[in-house]
């Protein structure tokens, strides 16, 4: 039996305790996320089924984007002694990161898909006036930043919530500065942001699938990035930079049109690095054109 | 003294008449739209005061896709006798066309300021919400077709507000459709949407500059798009095609964030008339890459 046990490097979402259902990993590479309450679930495993079959999809995109869906299983839960639980089966995106540093970013000014009931629209659109989403077109969800001798730095869900575009600046600056303290050095932005295999490459190269594809609308999905703090300390370069997309329970169909909402937030997210540090040189996606 | 008329290739807004403002044309090339009530006429006034002059906007995306602006003009009402009211004086987008023929659509799936009060977004949200805004990233407000013999078909208000995608659809074949009944045999279409001149080209050049520019945010704008139905019928080629930012009543500070809501529904746009005439060739942006 492995060793399931709630992932370190878990930014955003509940964490599995005695009470709670959260994600678990097991140490060969398979991340568990429970399925969620009111049909949320069965939604995001719907998603997950018809994603990885469809033959519109290009298999470069799955599978630099996209968690591998290895279906699903039961697994106890310790909330719940002798109910198991079915949880989805997915790849560990932070695998084999020995420091893994996290940023989780909620995409999109609209978070409700259109045809949801009016109060979970008016709920929703709360938290989007609340937060950045309506200003930027997406907000933190959560990041966790490993500095040298292993120190930690996280938010908290409160100050989180309460950050402004000025505060996710900072968020993002503090993601690839490598002291710990309060410093912005930006030391890693070459490495983690910039170059060949860095995040706004990637973002760019999933930017021009977003301008074509008409399959999905993937409302309050979150784009996570993943870096190892020490493969980019100890070479200097490339350091397993990891760009993907995360949760679908509101993923709804595209029926034939873009979706402008994630799409309008990703060309934000990518002129908002852009913008943080203007010396990384511009790149070409590495995709086709 | 100018013979002042409202313009008869209008689609949308009020159209002025003995009991309302609405905007004139007094066929010398200009259009004087009426200040709008509830402060909207002086916020409209301040973003043409700022755009024209601001310097850093460049001169080809100011002369290309937004009308000039000749400041304001006092002018006679039929509705209030000697209450001369403001207006501001424009280019008309569509002078020097023969047979004009017009489609406006308003972009984007939000239509609010962030900073509106809760009544005002309840109502747009409700607005965006019955028409495509949030499905598709635009809606249509109003179209006027020239056919054979000078046929004009034109939508009335509550039928363009009832169009659903299929709807919308409907339109772009039938705006770019060279006959008068129900027929959308789009014969007109590489002419209007393809081409270096362009709409689809047009629009893919201010899709650049929308990747780039956080000056303004264009809640609530809309594209115009012109060409001439005589000369496209005389020529087959080139026909005059316009594509122009009008309303500014709703637009916001930048604060160094890009429009990710009015790109986002210009991307949609772009694909949605790609995929109606999907036989025009890719063609390139005139501009600057």
């Amino acid at each position: 039996m492995p060793d399931f046990r709630p992932p370190e490097h878990q930014v955003a979402g509940h964490r599995a305790s005695a009470n709670k259902l959260g994600p678990l990993i097991d140490g060969s590479g398979l991340f568990y996320k429970p399925l969620q309450a009111e049909d949320r679930g069965e939604h995001e495993l719907a998603f997950y089924e018809a994603f990885s079959t469809h033959a519109a999809v290009p298999a470069r995109i799955r599978d630099t984007f996209f968690p591998r869906f290895h279906g699903t299983r039961l697994l106890p839960t310790e909330s719940r002694p002798g109910e198991p639980h079915p949880h989805l089966v997915l790849d560990d995106l932070l695998a084999g990161l020995e420091a893994p540093c996290v940023l989780d970013i909620k995409i999109g000014a609209i978070t409700w898909p259109p045809s949801s009931p009016e109060p979970y629209v008016a709920k929703c659109l709360a938290k989007d006036r609340e937060t950045t989403s309506v200003l930027l077109g997406f907000r933190v969800s959560g990041v966790r930043v490993v500095g040298p001798g292993g120190t930690v730095w996280r938010t908290e869900r409160p100050e989180v919530k309460a950050l402004d575009t000025a505060g996710v600046r900072r968020v993002f600056r503090r993601y690839v500065s490598s002291v710990a303290d309060e410093g912005m050095d930006c030391t890693l932005a070459a490495a983690v942001y910039g170059g060949k295999g860095g995040v706004l490459s990637q973002l760019r190269e999933l930017k021009a699938w977003f301008e074509e594809q008409t399959l999905f609308h993937f409302y309050s999905a979150s784009i996570l990035l993943g870096y190892d703090a020490s493969a980019v300390a100890a070479s200097g370069g490339e350091g397993g930079v990891r760009v993907k997309l995360v949760d679908f329970a509101h993923v709804a169909e595209g029926d034939g049109v873009i979706d402008h909402n994630f799409l309008g937030g990703l060309c934000s997210l990518i002129k908002f690095i852009s913008d943080i540090v203007p010396e990384i040189p511009e790149t070409q996606p590495l995709g086709p054109s």
